[in-house]
């Protein structure tokens, strides 16, 4: 199969299934907390599953490989993440499990038909606004901002788009968190099940992963915590099996 | 000082101040929960503090012990346990700085004004409702279950109770969580800080300490997490201190 990389783009294995993306570093690399999204989502067989702000399609490329989800579907604004992202899914064999749809989080509900998936993921912008940007209308900065669009967003079009029971998973920071449960309650996206994510068991969580269930009942689980380093520059176990190695 | 005990009552040490409470093992006994909420809340010199549901005083007496609190009221519903909170707090000489009032809090904004307390803590109880209880007026029942209050009610009064700017503490289990946070936020009493205890650094958390500002804006921090053992039987460090050992 022909590979067809473009100026600084450069390709990187997955450890799952033989999977590799295509990421260019000058623009935006996907991180731990995709990875560590990918690992808390669940999707069971014959499930559609959408991701909303896919990128370069880490998100859905590593669930196809961990779960036996019937159709993965990533979102993305950017034309030219979303141009990588097709390539990927091509160059793993995967076009007819995955498909990219160029548009944007805001019109999602337009895009896509109502309570049509099963499963929503999302790793979002994490900062407020534009604050302090000197070129917000670049890759990076559209990816970690909410530039185009904010957490209501998301949270509102992932309820309008997930099936009544449907579950949504979205990656975030702590220090969003009781914006992140509220929403997710005002939208009936009733918060199941949490992860806080420790870089060290002594330091403060920089991830939340959660997860909410459309119409879900109030009463949530916290899990044990994911604690990223025994050591610097050493994992925990569960970081190692969550990415495959 | 002449010590009245009653039948089944007993003197434990608090390891503060040389600091006595009276508890009577047939009703209910403090736990780690109280112990743990009177060392994440704070109070500045000159604070007048109010615990709500303040059982046999064990938190007002801890934090009088930990800050410079001008003045700690505990409301408490069970004459009884008012009753051995009062005798406690006249066993530590603290009568001029710590007053035990009896009352309901779904009233407590007819006892107190508005807008008066700089600080407020509460260890409510857990479970929701009355389900499977043999005896629901027993004082262990009233301080575990939501029979003689909810959630709603604590949150609702505390933020009508405090000053605007006012720090809320709270203990509370993490099933609950979506629920704290959302009925804190609806309040304006904004949740700025958490942590989560974790019994074991590889099991789910047991409990929930929050703190919020009422009027706050909506950012917060979530702590690094609290593990209580070290091995079965040897807590860890910070529980020792916390404890005063």
């Amino acid at each position: 199969m022909t590979i067809n990389l473009k100026e600084n783009e450069r390709l990187d294995e997955l450890q799952r299934n033989g999977y590799r993306i295509i990421q260019n570093p000058e623009k935006f690399c996907f991180g731990m907390d995709a990875v560590l999204l990918s690992g808390f989502a669940k999707a069971k067989a014959g499930d559609r599953v959408l991701d909303m702000g896919t990128g370069t399609g880490i998100i859905p490329i590593l669930m196809e490989a961990k779960t036996k989800a019937a159709h993965l579907t990533g979102l993305e604004v950017q034309e030219e993440s979303a141009d990588m992202a097709r390539r990927s899914v091509a160059l793993n064999g995967l076009t007819d499990k995955i498909e990219i749809v160029i548009g944007d989080i805001k019109e999602a509900d337009q895009i896509f038909k109502s309570a049509s998936f099963d499963v929503i993921t999302c790793n979002p912008p994490y900062m407020i606004g534009q604050h302090g940007l000197q070129n917000p209308d670049e890759p990076k900065a559209i990816a970690r901002h909410e530039i185009l669009c904010t957490l209501e967003d998301v949270v509102s079009k992932a309820a309008k788009l997930l099936k009544p029971g449907g579950h949504f998973y979205m990656v975030h920071r702590p220090f969003r968190l009781a914006e992140i449960i509220t929403l997710m309650s005002a939208y009936k996206l009733e918060p199941k099940r949490m992860q806080l994510v420790y870089p060290f068991v002594d330091k403060e969580p920089n991830m939340v992963l959660i997860e909410g269930v459309r119409g879900g009942k109030p009463r949530m689980t916290v899990e044990k915590p994911l604690i990223v380093y025994r050591a610097p520059g050493e994992y925990m176990p569960e970081i190692y099996d969550v990415y495959g190695y």
